[in-house]
């Protein structure tokens, strides 16, 4: 862990009212760059650029502040907190957003402290391909950026968002989005176009059908998904296996070995699986090393033949 | 491959008329007897039980009767065969049923020839839930029972069905048929609960996303789809996965080793990625032992960590 090197991220911080079959949630963490950071800091330094309102229990994350988290790039605004409320039901991968209040986020202009500018991992969020591209502008060099998009930006700002693609070393979407992306109607093709637009590597999230890693020279990856009796909240799934992934990668010293890359899809996997069995990030709170070990293990077993 | 066991299938043989955006093919080999068979004897001697009218081309069986299939139990009746129309899209998920034409196959009742009545093996193909018994009902202490079944059979005949479930050692469905047969939402759920009904291993096909092997004692084994760039014609996918999977089984010495049955799964779902690359059963009446190796080595490297 010592030797792990820092990681920036960029992306939303929010509150989130959350109905489920399981039960609701009045103003949880919620955001992409929090739950990223809750499962990013499991393996390494994690410095966060983001904003919140002025009105932002700051006790929330005390959590991640324990782990080291820097949130010396916190942007406290005078106004609300980014604010969405969503409805799950006994169907996990169905959604209804019940309402979106951006507050503070809608003028998000996210500028990198100067001490903050030479991190080598850098993930982008879900935030607009513009506000991605002046992220990376004031960046020095960045040895891996992990880059996020969501159908939105590919329907809505189609042009800013290849341009950030471009300049990504790792894409990760799901499926839909990959072939949107693309126009290609298999996976393999959609992935094959995207790799052909810059990023070395691609990561294809299924939802609970799992995630596909794909990279140069037609090298696949196939991890399934954690076989889950019960999902409670599936918020953030998507930003926490990003934060393993990337923490994992963070963590080695060696990235030119392709079952690193492997073993980082694999922890993305293990930490998301983890996420979703507890409301906001109270799994990811308190997650040791030992039960990451015991679904890594798992998931090798369950795919030895 | 002489120690392989016999297996019996008992299914539908019919001819297909296919639309596809790859090509059109009239009165094409199909119905699931026909393609668990080119695939099942590949590894295993086969008899087959079912029927065709009297117009049947004869000459499209001459590949399985060259492995060996034995014929003896296919009833020539009078009147028109089995013949089905489908149209499908790019989207290998997505298929229209364009005509349906019983034929002789709406009479159908599967005599079972004595010589077969010790078969060790058998496959009761996706037929009436009360014919399959009545076949189960001619077979002498077989030592695998393998069932496959549709949502038409789940929702027409529930209580037929649920004794042919209760009478199988392995049950093949899909996804959203484990679902509907047992009211349970996660995957995992639905497979602890068809595992009470007597099956002792459920597999679960997921199409485009693969298989899951549930065994007794929470034993699970995923297996990722083969990425195919191109699927020509997903007739009979799911028939000849049964047919490799239970031809891998009836070839092996020890059942007792649980690394088998995840094979078995493997063999079904290689055989499966051929047979879709062309029309029919073209591509399983070529293929050879070397064929298979090659892409489950290929399944081995995709799924290493």
């Amino acid at each position: 862990m010592a030797a792990a090197k820092p990681i920036l991220v960029v992306g939303s911080a929010a509150l989130d009212t959350l109905k489920t079959p399981m039960g609701n949630e009045d103003d949880a963490l919620g955001g992409s760059s929090f739950y990223f950071s809750s499962a990013a800091s499991l393996y390494a330094p994690v410095r966060i650029v983001a904003v919140v309102g002025d009105d932002f229990p700051m006790e929330k994350i005390e959590f991640l502040k324990d782990r080291g988290v820097d949130f010396s790039g916190l942007e406290i605004a005078k106004g609300e907190t980014f604010r969405w409320g969503g409805r799950y039901y006994r169907d996990p991968n169905k959604r209804d957003t019940l309402f979106t209040r951006l507050g503070v986020f809608e003028t998000f202009e996210p500028k990198i402290p100067p001490h903050f500018r030479d991190t080598p991992f850098v993930f982008l969020g879900n935030i607009h391909p513009s506000l991605q591209l002046k992220v990376l502008d004031q960046i020095k060099n960045p040895e891996l950026v992990v880059l996020d998009t969501m159908n939105f930006w590919i329907q809505g700002t189609p042009k800013e968002l290849d341009r950030a693609i471009t300049r990504a070393h790792v894409l990760i979407v799901n499926d839909e989005e990959a072939v949107e992306l693309t126009g290609k109607d298999s996976l393999i093709n959609a992935a094959g176009a995207l790799l052909e637009r810059g990023p070395s590597t691609v990561v294809v999230k299924k939802g609970q059908h799992g995630a596909v890693l794909f990279r140069e020279r037609g090298e696949v990856f196939f991890m399934p998904a954690f076989p889950l009796r019960v999902v409670k909240d599936a918020t953030g799934a998507g930003d926490t296996f990003a934060g393993g992934f990337l923490g994992y990668l963070a963590a080695q010293p060696d990235l030119d070995d392709p079952m690193v890359w492997r073993r980082a899809v694999v922890h993305g996997s293990v930490v998301a699986s983890y996420v979703v069995e507890d409301f906001s990030m109270r799994r990811t709170a308190t997650l040791s090393e030992r039960e990451i070990e015991v679904r890594v293990e798992k998931f090798r077993e369950m795919t030895a033949f």
